[in-house]
């Protein structure tokens, strides 16, 4: 007990990183230590020099700069950042929609009924063309089926078995592999500036949290999605929480700015998305009364990743490109912008 | 922009925290420096010595000591822990029941219809009796006209103004004075052992937000609450989110597990309420699978707050005591656990 207060009276005296502010003019003057690494660096090496790295390098350094004119507080500094798309592939469809699909055929067979039943008869007979023609209403069905009736521990195991196995059909390397190596820097340096770094996106929120924290290192209450309903229920004693065939809460589009009120309260000062689904948190965010940053991530790269834009049914950007060139937003032009696509060693065309 | 980098690369390379165990170790080695405070202090000074107060620094030290076997790394150390009769008064009527009663007359001018209508004719006459005899319906219907209609900026400087003048009708000061000083310490304790402290109430979370940092140092993204619909729309080019009259979730009772699993995504270690609305709380914080803490604040103390508990209408304790007791979980005895009730000259009986 004594340690451990004794380590409270520290941090709640100086907090780690005034009394470590303290230390170091303590080593610095009495010339013992010189902080490694403290000559200066690229925070984004993977983003070739030009407007735009140096739009997202100007940024962070106005508002942490203590006494400009655009300083922002530390706990103020709120990120909100796209999923598919924007932090790892949504091509050729989205990753939890691959997970859907394979979870239907992997169930089929405690489904007599699928065998005659749209969607499910296209989808384990392999007809994606079919699939897709059902459209919404299709897409719905299926993940209603592979995203409910079980409790919320199950279908986190699920996802975690498929995700360590299943392999991307273009790249053929895990899913997780498939996350954009500039971005996982701009998060690091976003961090490292004391930004508190959110995922808002249209995917799953529990789908999200299962890879978030490792791949990303976002922890699960940073990441925000769409959600269902769940259900408290006792199980032999023991509580579970059921996943109901529900939606509670649809983020995208508008659902962005209302799911970033519902799960922040607070006004983003940097958003970056990729697709008409980021528009109006880009708005939102565009909104906040100081200095703040709107990004895009524009596909513009058949070779190395997928080029996409207006006539996609995956990730179409349209209006939001419109947008933000009318606003001045940055828009990554991938293949010119980015030095490379993916983490090293893991993934080629 | 070097001393940016320099800054960056100091946090990545080393974290404060890691660079800070070097610094200290480096100080102390040279006889240098002794940390100040380092001595022993008790962390829960309000609390008076006995069981309920060593059961809650038992479990801190034991989920903290590093190498133990009930050790629980940082990022897992997550509490979770009720508003209304756990951190602040919520006899004789809930805060925001209040703020909401002022609003009907406050508003009332601009609602001729009310004068005929109820709930509203017989909140505008001051018959609480008669609003309470129209029990739930009355008070959605009550909550629905005060809490919907308005911008989430509109609403939230409401709250702002009257918390800044309403009175409590028994303390005569700010509703925001009268919060538990022993909780306050909690919640230090917590921080300083490096807990991420959640509140999980039943309140309206855009209520909760406006004074949970300023005043229990809760920022909003850690703030859990019930929640209406809101609604992005564009004004004059400037866009809003707009309350509608429809409740989006309720976080009260099983609402909770289901609350912190939407909201948090991850299993509470630590959990305090104070009535039956925490109770499924408590059973999932207890579900936690290794070391964990459930407590109870018991309102026993007629003279300086309140004595309440089975026939409550306000924060009824019933099932819940029963459980804590079968169970064993840490049931606060205000009376004579805490040595005092509010902060230093803010309030008194």
């Amino acid at each position: 007990m004594p340690l451990n207060r004794a380590r409270l009276e520290i941090a709640s005296a100086f907090s780690w990183r005034r009394l470590c502010t303290v230390l170091l003019g303590l080593a610095l003057s009495i010339g013992g230590l010189a902080p490694a690494g403290a000559e200066a660096s690229d925070p984004l090496p993977s983003w070739n020099d030009g407007a735009t790295k140096q739009s997202v390098i100007d940024f962070v350094t106005r508002v942490t700069k203590e006494g400009g004119p655009d300083f922002v507080a530390p706990q103020d500094r709120v990120a909100t950042i796209d999923n598919d798309g924007t932090l790892w592939v949504e091509q050729p469809i989205y990753t939890q929609f691959a997970f859907a699909i394979d979870r239907v055929k992997a169930t089929a067979n405690q489904h007599p009924e699928w065998a005659t039943q749209e969607p499910f008869k296209s989808v384990i007979a392999g007809d994606m063309k079919a699939v897709a023609a059902m459209g919404e209403k299709g897409m719905v069905e299926i993940m209603a089926a592979t995203h409910a009736g079980m409790t919320t521990a199950d279908f986190d195991q699920t996802v975690e078995q498929w995700l360590a196995t299943a392999k991307h059909p273009r790249f053929k390397v895990l899913y997780t592999d498939l996350v954009y190596q500039p971005m996982l820097e701009l998060l690091d340096y976003l961090r490292a500036n004391d930004f508190k770094v959110f995922i808002v996106s249209g995917g799953g929120v529990e789908f999200m949290r299962n890879f978030a924290d490792k791949t990303y290192g976002i922890p699960p209450e940073r990441v925000i999605g769409s959600s269902g309903v769940t259900q408290y229920q006792m199980w032999d004693a023991s509580p579970v929480l059921v996943k109901q065939p529900k939606v509670l809460f649809v983020d995208d589009g508008p659902g962005k700015p209302e799911g970033i009120n519902h799960f922040i309260g607070r006004q983003p000062i940097f958003a970056f998305g990729n697709s008409d689904g980021d528009k109006e948190m880009l708005e939102w965010t565009a909104f906040c009364q100081r200095l703040c940053f709107m990004g895009l991530v524009h596909h513009t790269d058949a070779a190395r990743e997928y080029a996409y834009d207006r006539d996609s049914d995956v990730g179409k950007l349209d209006k939001a490109l419109d947008e933000a060139t009318a606003k001045g937003w940055t828009v990554v032009d991938m293949k010119n912008d980015w030095k490379t696509i993916f983490p090293a060693a893991k993934a080629g065309p």
